[in-house]
């Protein structure tokens, strides 16, 4: 087997395949992925628990026996300054910006310079849920035809593995965009919904998409590392104060 | 089923699967080429008869329906003006140009004003062979690395047709370029290695390898439309004079 050689930026890309039925796709997803020098698999909820055993990653053994495996799209970005998902739509999914592959591709790029950034794939059937499109902060459309959007799981993650190292040389990052990791925004998340629920905002009926519209807000804001400790801050104290008032 | 609409340019691409094993990686390829525009798949010497309930064919069922099937590269591409075979090597096969993806996507783009192109990918196992690449006049290679350089068959494929359509519309072809149909060129060729034959120029033990030889070096020349008429009339001469002479 050979041994994986990625350059210091390719091992920051992590692909991320959410709900995955087919053990082939996963497979076949890793041989894209170190055709192509990248090695960073994470798998959330695969259908099948014996993924690791795919046929199709020829050459992409290594790739297969490191995957990590999550039970949520939370988890599985935790450690992500950026969080990308992927789309065949050309109509924007929620309030997400939407970028077509090659400026997307070169958008990561430049952010893979200075950390780790999560790509998603969704389910061979559905694609990513709204759900999980909450934790990302803008998508990617893969270009293709109106009348035929949908690809194969596989074959959309080659397509953008080849983008991001298509001009890899030639487009060498400017600026280093410093952003808080994906764990930080998402407990920032959580301790706003946690305001919010306490403090009456959050509707019983409703409380799922409002969680998503927070999610989204908040994945808007683009929080920095020192930001990140400041907000949580703010926000502990919040909730504390909410809480007390609650239970007086 | 949705209707296949493609420009008058993208109809013009064959895209050429050689001695195909997996009637999956045939769907799968006929899925990319319609997710990205392209219809007229060619499959020469398929393993598997049944290749057209390909499953994997999702959306694609009319590409896959209406595949052309060949008994030889030289019917699958003879009315082809260039015909190009893929690689994932580095180093040239045989003497023929070798040019990265993205600009070999350019040059096929700009012939395909002219007429029609086939693109040319081997089997999953061992690729193109020399007889086979003895039929293009030149090779793209899909920039993978070279410790892991071998794709899935599928995925060679929608990386390829992504990379067509990728600047598509900015990338209008400037001149047209004229070449004689790969037909007629085989028609030279053949009549070319008969008149070597007839005038000893063949030695039988190296009969195969000096035909591939002759084939390059004829796809080399890179023959108009007209000259083809022009040589075809000329070579019929040489024979009939050389195969004359022989029974005298």
């Amino acid at each position: 087997m050979a041994a994986l050689k990625t350059s210091a930026e390719f091992d920051r890309l992590r692909v991320v395949l959410v709900d995955a039925r087919n053990p082939l796709n996963i497979g076949a997803a890793a041989r894209a992925m170190s055709n192509f020098g990248f090695q960073r698999l994470r798998v959330v909820n695969p259908y099948e628990v014996a993924f690791r055993e795919a046929k199709s990653a020829v050459g992409a053994a290594e790739v297969l026996a490191q995957a990590e495996e999550f039970t949520s799209v939370a988890e599985a970005v935790a450690d992500c300054t950026l969080v990308v998902g992927t789309t065949g739509a050309r109509k924007r999914a929620l309030d997400l910006p939407l970028y077509r592959l090659e400026q997307g591709a070169r958008r990561i790029r430049k952010q893979l310079a200075g950390g780790p950034v999560a790509l998603l794939f969704g389910s061979e059937k559905f694609g990513l849920s709204n759900a999980e499109l909450s934790h990302c902060h803008w998508l990617l459309r893969i270009p293709t035809r109106e009348e035929h959007l949908s690809m194969n799981l596989g074959q959309a993650v080659a397509v953008c593995v080849y983008e991001l190292i298509r001009d890899a040389k030639t487009a060498l990052p400017e600026t280093r965009v410093r952003s808080a990791p994906a764990g930080e925004v998402e407990r920032i998340t959580a301790l706003l919904m946690d305001a919010l629920r306490a403090s009456g905002y959050v509707k019983p009926r409703v409380a799922a998409s409002t969680e998503e519209k927070v999610r989204r807000l908040v994945r808007r804001l683009r929080i920095g590392p020192g930001d990140a400790e400041l907000l949580l801050g703010m926000l502990r104290q919040v909730v504390w104060k909410v809480r007390s008032d609650v239970t007086e």
